[in-house]
């Protein structure tokens, strides 16, 4: 059988009886006759102990070092882990990500990886032994200094690594059973989605999902490598991301003996996302320019915009609004950037409105049929939510709506597309870590 | 002017606020025009505490993994260390072990040191950066795995890096302000030693003193480095470590004005140790070849003896008694070592006694001087105090005396060869970690 990766993150081994129980489960996977390749993320609460710790001595420590700090984190748990593994009787080496060969750029803080030769792996698995290696951090080509990926960094890693080592599947251990119709905090009902091409599982993750990170999807996309999100509390099949014409194969295999092969979902999950703000510029000349001008300025203060509205201008007034919505700790940034532009492009006033929220509808089945749209929004309409903006992609609708219409929108939504199970599942939608 | 080298202990860099305090004598280190090379060891209780971590997933951790766990430490404190220096103005970069160009064996655990290749801290001495590096730890030659140097690792690391670089001290700090004529929780007489040979700090080492690591100080003798302890608390003068013949330069630039140079004294110190035990093996036949076969079982079980003593044999039943010293530690492993061996040597019994401890005068003046013993041992009768055991080297006479006689011991010797001073000074008589 061939190599599987498996991710594991910081509340999987928060503590030494987390570490000792994943430890079984690698040993379990080696013995069913594996090769097993385990990335893991530092032991719980460390990274943010580890950041108070540098915030003590310098207010705004230098990247370069604020990496070393931070990899120390896997390097902890990462020996901890083959420790533990060693004393189940099986051999397990750890590697740093310079030892493993992750190799990325000299962004500190949010590199990224450009490269990964992982000859010390390979030897390590041919030569029979476990390997376990720290996520989130790499080494740069260019200063051959300690790197860290960012947020979503370990999931990354393990799909790197996955991809480089020609791996079977890159296995996502969380403490939830996989990706969900929806979240179950807010819809009880929501069910597993037992299997996402890359695609719809990319637009799950840019509008509020919180099982995968954007860039571990989007580089298991490119180098179409299957992803198996899944609980490390239990043995149950997960959530397949996989390539979009695998979708089918992979929702077959669950379907029990005899039954034919469920079709695959018109929709596939409802997401929400709550850490949007709005910001609307009124008033703005509708002149060729103005709305780049704006853009401009939200760009040169590194500010990434979501969704963006500009309404028809008025015409006795030949005056347009411009809305768009982004992260909410970057709203002030925005709001001062803006401010300084009124006397240029001559636009009345801003709004800002941090209550808001933003319900996507997201699946391939969309594409071929029409209709989608109205089911959605006649949903909505008879749940007596208010769309405000709205924003589409091939296989995602969104709408921006108050906030404290999210869940009834959510619910609503669920509900029109049939995702409902009857099975109520208790399970925490839970947020990865890095 | 040169290159120099500080290290400072897990005890100066416990906390923020010390890590921040040791920023500012680095800083004015580098202000004062020198290129600073700083070894660092792991904050204060870290490293112990990876180790309850280790011994909580696994009673009998690998090497291995031990040492990538316990590096993980002064990648901690070295980061936050550079940090702090950053905060001041001064660009600071952190380098592991293995980046630093430590190449040892691969011991794990208690690697030795076999190459120093320092190119990436000369590059950023050259570009004006100071430098900090993690003590205690290395990279192996043969398996490219990380190591550790075990006890006194951190100053080990301090030495070599200063040969390597040809800097002009290795200055190692410490809680103290030197190394003193004897335990001053003893003997509240006891005085700051200005200066001190390789060799004199090797017997003290050697026997008790818990200053300097004997390999830091061997590591030194070999490369003719000079070491200056003193404390991370003052700006005073401290002990230099230096050849036997640059002793007394060292003591001329301690001479006030218009003062002839000190004399060196006959006996530079006095040191004691109470981590030993003594094992007699009563009643061995006095045939050729059994004392070898006693030390050869110690030696295969890994024990290291310190002092050993054979009885003249009683001629009427040609049985003698064997003693010697050994750690405590190891007494378990040695008594049943020796009870194999019982019927094979024919031995009578085995006494064990960790009731015992050592203490010796060091001087590299006894050499040239008769009489020394003859005082030692005057002053020791004085007191009241039996001598167990002798052992004598060129430079040192050591006795095993009762536990409980120890102090009475230090302080007769210390006064019969008038090292006392008539300032008391206020320190605390520590231990350094690794």
């Amino acid at each position: 059988m061939g190599i599987v990766v498996q991710k594991y993150g910081g509340s999987s081994v928060a503590d030494a009886t987390s570490i000792k129980r994943v430890a079984q489960r690698i040993v379990a996977t080696k013995k069913a006759g594996h090769d097993v390749v385990v990335v893991v993320s530092a032991m719980g609460d460390t990274t943010d102990e580890l950041i108070d710790l540098a915030n003590e001595v310098s207010p705004l420590p230098p990247g370069r070092e604020l990496d070393m700090l931070l990899t120390a984190g896997e390097r902890i748990s990462m020996a901890l882990l083959a420790m533990a593994i060693g004393n189940l009787g099986q051999e397990a080496r750890s590697f740093t990500g310079s030892q493993a060969g992750v190799i990325t750029d000299d962004a500190h803080g949010r590199a990224k990886i450009i490269d990964v030769t992982p000859g010390r792996l390979q030897d390590a698995l041919t030569e029979g032994a476990i390997v376990i290696v720290a996520g989130f951090q790499g080494v740069s080509q260019t200063t051959k200094d300690i790197t860290t990926l960012g947020r979503g960094g370990s999931d990354t890693t393990a799909v790197a690594l996955a991809a480089a080592l020609k791996a079977d599947v890159c296995e996502i251990y969380t403490d939830v059973d996989g990706i969900f119709t929806a979240d179950p905090r807010i819809e009880p009902r929501a069910s597993r989605i037992p299997a996402l091409s890359y695609e719809e599982t990319l637009e799950m993750a840019a509008n509020g999902a919180k099982i995968l990170h954007l860039r571990c999807v989007e580089y298991a996309r490119r180098n179409d490598m299957p992803i198996h999100v899944r609980s490390s509390f239990s043995e149950k099949q997960g959530t397949w991301v996989v390539a979009a014409d695998q979708v089918a194969r992979y929702l077959d295999n669950e379907s029990t003996e005899g039954d034919t092969a469920m079709e695959q979902a018109i929709i596939s999950g409802v997401a929400h996302d709550r850490s949007e703000a709005k910001i609307t510029v009124v008033g703005v000349p509708d002149r060729v320019g103005e709305a780049a001008a704006i853009l401009r300025a939200l760009g040169d203060a590194q500010i990434n915009i979501d969704m963006i509205v500009q309404n028809v201008s008025a015409a006795a007034t030949a005056l347009t609004d411009i809305s768009f919505t982004l992260p909410r700790a970057d709203g002030q940034t925005a709001m001062t950037a803006l401010a300084r532009l009124k006397d240029q492009v001559g636009f009345e006033r801003l709004q800002y409105d941090d209550g808001v929220g933003k319900v996507s509808i997201i699946g391939a089945g969309m594409r071929s049929q029409p209709g989608i749209t109205a089911t959605f929004f006649e949903a909505l309409a008879a749940a007596g939510v208010n769309i405000q903006m709205i924003s589409t992609s091939e296989i995602r609708i969104s709408v921006t709506v108050a906030e404290s219409h999210v869940d009834a929108a959510v619910r609503a939504a669920h509900e029109a597309f049939g995702l409902g199970t009857d099975e109520v599942e208790a399970v925490v939608y839970g947020g990865t870590g890095r």
